[in-house]
């Protein structure tokens, strides 16, 4: 592996190989040197795609004019007093959005006042259709302090279409038709799209803003897009700060080699446990808090870009690998003893996080010592170092009944290293697409379901 | 199936049969008439061991003692006006509780004014041992306005302890240690356990009140005992109606016929599923944002008691399905892609509500209508009709791709309904113990993450 810096973040795969946790459950090196050619040829194919501009979601890191234009009418909109932003999107046009703001902002953001969070709004993103969760929301977020950002590709999907019809007649009554630009803005695909948008026609009725999803960049993929960038602009976050991150992992990302190329290397590993050692699941584990909706937009990216049943040459092959979010050390008491004691199925990313920004120290209180000398052992230590301690101690409990392990280590939770982590995943998929041989890109299998939805409502 | 009255759960299990999904994947009639004497003797031992009061949590509910002594201490504590109750615990100790709290108050309840929230205090469950989280918290929650209720049975836990011994030096030090039974109350085991509880010196120690778990009742089967009601109390919910939902299912559950009892249907379905059909994941996937967080807190029920590598007869099995929390309408856009087009690997669970608390019309916006006549066919329906639409289509989309499915139905999200729900899961993990040969109450794979971690913190 090249040598990192302090500030990026580390993949360790050494207690997934077979030398740690046995042939039968680990990657043996002629299994990563067989599959090396592989992920070299994809590679090449994924570079001339990306430099034809079919993927798009690699480059959008570098586009200082989208990125000028999201700071300019973000501060617009902060300008006029926006208390809350709410995202009104599902899937691609949530998830993204959800794990920045877990990730970067304080925990219990939404009940922090103003000053502590620094005068930036509020985050509510609305990717349900739960009535009473809708109507909730709509009372604590008054129209008039209000920005809505409604996100759709398409424009087309049932369920961001019914909050939308729901706002506008809601701003209208509340605040007139001639005001819903100030509150009301579009992300969507642009004009040319072979299917033209329907929230454009929308945009343009009451003059929204319209911030543009590039055609070639899928829902899953579009963080770095308007779609994850407007909302994350609002809440003052850095996004220079993330398309640094973005930056030096693309970088290490360069390399064609399996081994040096870290998610070329967990994309190989992934794919070898899941076809040739059984692990039909793939765990993701944060100790941190702040991970844990991380982990819920890898959930989307991993399962639908590889759940598949066709492969690319036509043949109906069934495949993928379930991701399953966790999170360190809450499920350590709840799922660990599966994960041990259950059918070696599944291999695991524990993600640990080198520095806490807060240090809570464990207080030594001499009369509970005395009444309970048993609780000496934490004298001394702090609730960082507990965590570290947890971490280690399931990690090695794992080893200990051969279950195969992949460490991530962020040296500190920044928009550096939440970026690097998210493009990292990005790029793993893509790869672990060709590895499967299946489009990593499209999602068919919800088409049924929609369009029996839709004849339903049709229907009635 | 015995007739259930409208203010009952329905489970129905037609589209996991043979006859719907083929023999491959559904449950064939002579199947679950094979294994229906297994569980009959199963009942029967259950039974014996309940009347012997070795499994202790069938009977929580009966309690009228323990019942009456929450309701009197939370009116102690609310009347001196707590503003904030803390739960310091995890696993079993906070995941009842949480899924209580999503279920049955308002979503965004913490966001609530006083008078929204009924006068009810505020709840924060602090399940996991994230410095950044628990300063967060602890700023949040002035002591003198908040009540920390400590839950740990052996009151041996480090995360919990950990966090208790935070909270008792803040508290102290801004309101002396006299003052600490006002606002620190401890959940833990009986005097007279045989590893005698470490929180009860400590309780003694400062003269706190203390809630009994009974020693015949495993963490995760706790959530009608004083772990998940004194919360509940302070919350001021319903606990006479929680208890009738108890009964009620206990009722149901009462017969040793497999097709008339739906918890025993529901295990002998998934143990089927799972040993002769490959279905290695259990998926449960509610159309509610109210009852995400009982599936979550399903998932820690059905994985720690039944992932065990020894049988009852002392032979390596490696048993145990993996549970699966999602979301519908939400994980449509992330999961069912996966669900559909990926291995035929999961028994899906859907929890449909018959009727949300609130309706939410699609307004019809004229000129929006007129612009996009595309959104027409959402004309004169409702967010809830979608909402309903949308789980019919993929149910239907999952059957197309013969993927097993239960559904299970509440009439409405209400005390009642929600403990009908966590009782038969409750009363179904029992039974599934028994058809897998494992012990369902015990957890010997969490010990060693647990040791080592202690060691790694003794050796500093």
């Amino acid at each position: 592996m090249t040598t990192v810096t302090n500030s990026e973040i580390r993949i360790d795969v050494s207690r997934c190989l077979a030398k740690t946790v046995g042939a039968d459950h680990g990657i043996a090196p002629e299994e990563l040197k067989a599959i090396a050619p592989r992920v070299r040829d994809a590679h090449a194919s994924l570079r001339k795609q990306r430099a034809k501009k079919v993927y798009g979601f690699y480059d959008l890191y570098k586009n200082d004019t989208v990125f000028k234009d999201i700071k300019k009418r973000a501060a617009k909109f902060l300008d006029k007093g926006i208390e809350n932003v709410v995202v009104l999107g599902i899937g691609g046009s949530a998830l993204g959005t959800t794990a920045l703001l877990t990730a970067l902002k304080p925990p219990y953001y939404n009940l922090l006042s103003r000053e502590e969070r620094h005068g930036a709004p509020r985050l509510f993103v609305m990717d349900n259709i739960d009535p009473v969760t809708f109507q909730s929301m709509m009372r604590i977020c008054p129209p008039e302090k209000t920005l809505f950002n409604v996100i759709s590709k398409s424009g087309d999907t049932a369920e961001t279409v019914t909050q939308l019809l729901i706002v506008i007649d809601a701003l209208k009554k509340r605040l007139g038709a001639a005001r819903l630009k100030d509150h009301l803005v579009a992300t969507t695909n642009p004009v040319g799209a072979p299917k033209a948008s329907l929230l454009r026609p929308v945009a343009e009725l009451y003059g929204l803003d319209i911030f543009e999803v590039p055609l070639n960049v899928g829902g899953r993929f579009s963080v770095f897009s308007p779609v994850g960038m407007f909302p994350a602009a609002m809440l003052g976050m850095n996004l220079d700060a993330l398309r640094a991150g973005c930056e030096a992992m693309d970088k290490r990302c360069g390399v064609a080699d399996v081994k040096s190329n870290p998610a070329y290397l967990r994309a190989a590993i992934h794919y070898l446990a899941n076809t040739k050692k059984g692990k039909c699941m793939a765990v993701m584990m944060p100790y941190s808090d702040a991970l844990r909706d991380v982990a819920d937009w890898y959930r989307q990216m991993w399962a639908e870009s590889l759940g598949k049943r066709m492969s690319l040459d036509g043949k109906e092959v069934f495949v993928g690998q379930t991701p399953i979010k966790s999170l360190g050390a809450t499920d350590q008491h709840s799922q660990v003893q599966l994960y041990r004691e259950g059918p070696n199925d599944k291999l695991l990313t524990l993600i640990e996080v080198g520095a806490f920004d807060v240090t809570l120290k464990i207080p030594r209180v001499p009369d509970v010592l005395k009444a309970v000398p048993q609780f000496a052992y934490l004298n001394g230590h702090s609730m960082n170092s507990l965590m570290a301690a947890e971490l280690l101690g399931t990690m090695n409990a794992l080893k200990l009944s051969t279950r195969p392990v992949i460490l991530i280590t962020l040296p500190k939770i920044t928009s550096s290293t939440v970026a690097q982590l998210m493009y990292m995943l990005e790029v793993e998929t893509a790869m672990a697409g060709r590895l499967y041989n299946v489009n990593a890109f499209d999602q068919p299998g919800v088409e049924d379901g929609k369009n029996i939805a839709r004849a339903l409502l049709a229907e009635k």
